[in-house]
């Protein structure tokens, strides 16, 4: 890294349409890069605006997916405020937009704009995408996980299925986007030419899926489509999270290397070479025997005390920390992908980017723009409107600053 | 899109060195984009060759992650490879690695490589990066959804933490690294210079937890961690996976206008009024009572019949597919993200990429190649060897070939 190098994407604008994750987390790992992000938001803010259900402040997820964003509050159910937004656009780079389907069409004539700024790029997220026997279906993290087999894949095979805890749809979908943008830049640096992408949450999900639907050919659908905890595919042994003294430990050996070693470490060195257990192939045809020998020592001794031994051995293993201890963990903090501010008036945690580039240091994350923040300053400056033009665009509610913004709505999701 | 655009990374070779799922995915992301990518394996051969625990033949997964890509065996641990290698990579665009950590250095030394080819990038996948207390630690997807959060915050408050069924942190980690080494690519096409780019599975997954954890700090920690079906938060009711008369199916309500609907849809219009039940603050505060209403009903009904009303009264809902039914699902088969393809010899499966570009088709998916299938090719095209010089590598156990190539060993991960 050179003190003179500038960042990825510096100079490339970005007009964010983006609702709570898929298309906020592409705009954010783009900033993160270095371009400069317009978010555009309706006069009554973001969905994460909204105060939250107890504490009714705005949502720790807006400054977590959003600091380091300029905000434009405009109208664009107005027929000024589409103008005004179509020239905005055509000065930019990219348009990222992740509205229930057919939304966005209606607001802004897509193929019109791209006529008269061709070297645009239109980032649309979406739930199925726009083919398919599914598109046109209004879609959630919630229900993708329940259509692409995530519920029927998570949880115990006597019990319900069970949605993944994180909104893992939502940030596969934004990190794909981000990846077909970048895409397209480089495609536009060859062709001149802007062009539509998208990215389909069901899609961005289904190759996560390649060891159950592996498992599951492999074995023709004979093992249960639920594994709990063990392997996907129940062709790795021991593969499982372990209840310890004090909480849960994950361990697993990938072979017949490390089942000698953790072998040595609980005290059982004959099982190395007794022909029950010696090979995976013999473990995982008897997982329950497997297992029951690793709990009955993981039972005995702390989890810290089982992750040192098993660390120091290099055997794959961690702790089943809880959310205020990863909040907490020197890992989360030193690798800053969470970080608290504060300035005089207020708190606000912020999240790194998982894009690590020598070239291309971290921005400095300011402080979460308040609604409206910039409508002035990004419409005076790109279109090239003077105090009285803009003073016109504010009292015709087309354009929002801080002290006409709509008062956001009553919680709608937390 | 037009005939005689070239794919957005047609003229990128990427030498790929990658270890089940983070590498290879960040490596198809970018072959179905148009760039060249060479497969770098072992003489035995990439994890996913070896023979499955049940039929004994080459995993599903390494042709759905491995289609499209060359094959070049190698021996990294002589000398004479590792001079291949280096000679390779000066001509190469992009190396990826998700080796353990600490091993791809005792392989390369990357900073000479670097030197030699400056506009090289070398992509780094790994468990928790090159910083910070735990980087050093090897790492698999069970031991960062353990360590991360993913496994604390699924499932059932009552019951034990539950691991993610599909590898979602592998390919939140590939995704990721896709997206870097664009970022990459096209800070390049500006300096001139590669550089060093890297992704933590712990950073790729975190930012998935922002509802959990800005539901976890709006309530001071006292909503539990596991929250089974039912919204992180909390505070969105109804949001759950509800029992049908043959199956499950996942609702939510993102405001009051969707439970008023849904209560016509049940027959129960007089609920859209109730206080108890009227708003989401109330519907929240007593989720029992709400979800208790709409698993009366739903219980009653198919699943598909519930689909259909609620699809048609655009309200979020999903059935809760089994992996058999995701596999045959028409929106997977239309969007091709999992096609099966055969020739006299054999079938295989092939993943679909979710980056849609207009002016990128995806490239037709060949057969996998087998070990070593490119070797003598890729090294002699790229290095300007004869056929003497080629047999001689391959004699002297530096590249193999398809008789050379020693047979994969017995399943290690499934």
């Amino acid at each position: 890294m050179t003190a003179t190098t500038p960042p990825a994407l510096e100079g490339i604008t970005v007009l964010e349409l983006g609702q709570a994750y898929m298309g906020p987390y592409a705009a954010l790992l783009l900033q993160r890069l270095g371009a400069t992000v317009i978010k555009v938001e309706a006069p009554t803010g973001e969905t994460y605006r909204r105060p939250t259900a107890r504490k009714a402040t705005e949502a720790m997820q807006f400054s977590m997916l959003n600091a380091g964003k300029r905000s434009l509050s405009i109208d664009l159910k107005t027929d000024e405020g589409k103008r005004v937004f179509h020239d905005l656009a055509c000065q930019a780079d990219v348009v990222i937009q992740n509205f229930a389907p057919g939304a966005f069409e209606r607001l802004v004539d897509v193929d019109e704009l791209m006529r008269a700024n061709p070297r645009l790029i239109v980032a649309s997220g979406s739930g199925y995408g726009s083919t398919g026997p599914y598109s046109g279906i209004r879609a959630m993290d919630l229900t993708i996980q329940a259509i692409a087999g995530v519920m029927s894949t998570t949880g115990f095979e006597d019990t319900a299925p069970v949605r993944t805890g994180p909104a893992v749809v939502d940030f596969l979908g934004g990190s794909h986007l981000s990846a077909a943008i970048m895409a397209a830049l480089i495609q536009r640096g060859r062709t001149g030419r802007g062009q539509k992408v998208e990215v389909a949450l069901y899609d961005a999900v289904l190759p996560s899926l390649a060891s159950n639907i592996g498992g599951w050919m492999d074995s023709d659908g004979t093992i249960p489509e639920r594994t709990g905890n063990r392997h996907g595919g129940l062709s790795v042994a021991p593969y499982n999270a372990f209840p310890t003294a004090d909480g849960w430990v994950a361990v697993l050996c990938l072979h017949d290397r490390h089942w000698g070693i953790l072998c040595d470490i609980i005290g059982r060195p004959e099982l190395a070479v007794d022909p029950a257990l010696s090979t995976n192939a013999a473990r995982a045809a008897d997982i329950d025997l497997t297992d029951g020998v690793v709990e009955a020592w993981t039972r005995q001794h702390p989890t810290a005390e089982i992750v040192a031994a098993l660390n120091d051995a290099a055997i794959p293993c961690a702790p089943v920390l809880s959310l205020q201890e990863v909040i907490d963990s020197p890992q989360t903090r030193e690798r800053g992908m969470l970080v608290q501010h504060s300035d005089a008036e207020r708190d606000w945690w912020v999240l790194g980017s998982p894009l690590r580039l020598t070239d291309t240091p971290a921005p400095e994350a300011p402080r979460p723009a308040r609604l409206g923040q910039h409508s002035r300053e990004i419409v005076g400056e790109m279109l090239g409107l003077d105090e009285d033009a803009l003073d016109a665009l504010v009292d015709d509610g087309v354009i929002f600053d801080e002290t006409t913004a709509r008062p956001p709505q009553p919680v709608r999701l937390g």
